[in-house]
């Protein structure tokens, strides 16, 4: 073997988690340079290094990854949920100003500063978990303006913490009080609201709500199109509450990820090969609308689809800022192994994100990096608030 | 109105929550003397002060207590919970060594630094949540010897961390290798252990495992019997998952509490009356276990019986350091009001300890009082990871 060359940082004694790692995995090391991982292996094999740190046993994850998340809002709906708790119907709560509508309502009207600040906050909770990497939708804005607005604000936050922020535009998420036609709303954003977005640099992937409260197959397609011609990534929520076959959609656009998909009917997961389409879980809306009907795991591992899960924060239907409570939930309410838990918040929210060099412990990759004081991977999965990370690295640099 | 005599601390412009409060509830003072809520009123009544707070329209509450935990135990059940995830049979766990005898053994096993390590992480997530009480049980020595270490290490937790503990005796929690016979092993506890822990002053009240996998209600009352001769209230784990009438049992013995209850039937709700008992609701338990069967929120509500929420916090059914997470799923799972949830918490999570000075805002209750920057009470229970207090006092020492 060839002397290694000299590296930032090389932690060594450190054990890592891979699918599969059991609690007696062997004591490795990895080296760190110029923000990548530059080399994994045994101990007394590794580079000199700057800096080395001993993890004592300790376990080594890639830095976490939410890849659908609606960070971004104004005010909450905490009392809707009240309303909710105490039998108020759907209906009257609708008439008294409440849903999607009264976050849009309160998004356009806060300050900037106002944003920063409540998303901030949220941002940081995730951060405090040991997430390096998340995804943030517009979709509260619903005007050219304020679309643009909150793309531009999730970059802000990307500059304002430690943390890589993926954007997507989500226009097509509910229809404005400016428009009465779907259709109508549908040709301004490909319009108007996509190639702005596209000018300013500001969306990193296009996303639509495929949904009969959203909107059609027909007019979710028009949106793909348009982006595609822009050289955009898209992706889609489909097949939350019912079956408008979204998934094959994405999919026929060569879609990075399908979300929530509880309604995809096992003969359609197929479909998702060919495009390495990522189906992404979001058991926390699951929870939290008390829903009955499971996404189709099994077919998803049969056909080897790779599974992410995300925490969906959002002020309605998921109001959590914790991807490792989503993370239990995917084990407990869909079944998923610890394993597969964690795959599904480094490898595959990565590849959900179309990113290649983030979200594994393997050379050329970020060194986005945590070290848990945990006796195996599953503890990470096992409760809910038991762990955090005890040390992060973003890009090798320690937070 | 007479002049109010000096207090040590007055919190003014503060909305205080108690059941009903909404959004715009009136700003109020209260003031806090030699560690007690010493008045509360309008802000130009308020008595002068060495110190004043302005709390600019945040709200306060008391402090949170979480009435029923298993907080101190060697160990964790990750692996058993991998391999239940990937399909293993109980029945196989149980010969791999799994099930609560794997937390006795490695309860037994730890040194008094490592449980006291282990539970101090898992009380230091609960305070930083607001919680000022917490309740601890035994239940993982199963010997004299091992049973008084973990009633004397709780206490322990009690004088290093900002918080109170109480303690209960749970020696009737599962048979103990040692012995083969549970009616032996209640004599055991009945003869040597229960009177220990009263000489030395270690238990607060008496629990019991009233179920198959447990006790039957026959041995629970030879416990119940043992209790109320040495001036201990009872409490029971009754009605989890078969419905063995352990809640009669317990309001029979004028026990504080009935916890899980899942099993409990609408026609013996109304039995719980007389003795004041408190239904203690524990929604992580039934979360982690996917249960299916609701504990009788309906009839509960009817009767007007108090409704507590705890998390259960223990390695194998509710392994969840968050009690304002299972305020989120009393409402999400149980169906339960957030005003109910916050109550839960609080008040009715106090008279399920049998503390009738803590758990409200009323004059004469204990300074243990939270400052939240929510726009209403709800906001609590809404969503998971949201919010946090603040500021936080207990005997009106701010921490
Ligand atoms: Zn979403
Ligand atoms: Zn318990």
């Amino acid at each position: 073997m060839t002397q290694p060359v000299s590296a930032d940082l090389v932690i060594t004694h450190a054990r890592l988690a891979a699918p599969g790692a059991e609690a007696q995995a062997p004591l490795q090391a990895l080296a760190v340079s110029a923000g990548k991982i530059s080399w994994v292996g045994a101990i007394d094999a590794a580079p000199s290094a700057r800096q080395t740190l001993d993890a004592r046993g300790q376990w080594l994850t890639p830095g976490l990854i939410d890849c659908h998340t609606h960070l971004i809002f104004g005010g909450n709906r905490a009392q809707e949920f009240a309303w909710r708790q105490q039998g108020v119907s759907y209906q009257t709560i609708a008439e008294r100003g409440g849903g999607i509508r009264s976050t849009v309502t309160a998004t356009r009207n806060a300050s900037d500063a106002a944003l920063l600040e409540s998303a901030g906050r949220r941002l940081q909770t995730l951060i405090d978990e040991g997430v390096c990497t998340v995804e943030i939708k517009s979709g509260y804005g619903l005007t050219l303006e304020q679309e643009l607005r909150m793309l531009r604000l999730a970059r802000q936050l990307g500059r304002d913490y430690p943390v890589n922020i993926h954007t997507t535009l989500l226009a097509a998420h509910a229809l404005p009080p400016e428009f009465s036609d779907k259709d109508a709303y549908i040709d301004h954003i490909v319009q108007q609201i996509l190639p702005a977005a596209v000018d300013e640099g500001l969306a990193d992937a296009v996303d639509v709500f495929c949904e009969g409260v959203g909107f059609s197959p027909a007019q979710c397609e028009r949106v793909f199109s348009a982006a595609c011609a822009l050289g955009l990534p898209v992706k889609g929520h489909v097949e939350q509450l019912s079956d408008l076959k979204g998934a094959r959609l994405v999919a026929q656009y060569q879609g990075l990820s399908v979300d929530h998909i509880e309604y995809l009917q096992a003969e359609d997961v197929a479909a998702l090969k060919p495009s390495g389409t990522v189906a992404v879980l979001l058991p926390a809306a699951f929870y939290f609308l008390r829903e009955t009907q499971l996404p189709p795991i099994a077919a998803l591992r049969e056909h080897a689809i790779p599974m992410a899960v995300a925490t969906d924060c959002n002020p309605g239907t998921a109001p959590q800022a914790s991807l490792l409570t989503a993370m239990n939930q995917a084990c407990i309410l869909f079944g998923l192994t610890p394993d597969e838990a964690l795959a599904g918040v480094t490898t595959h929210a990565a590849k959900a994100l179309g990113l290649h060099t983030t979200g594994e412990l393997r050379v050329g990759h970020d060194a986005d990096l945590l070290l848990w004081d945990i006796g195996s991977p599953a503890e990470i999965s096992y409760g809910i608030n038991l762990v955090k990370p005890v040390r992060r690295w973003l890009a090798g640099v320690e937070q």
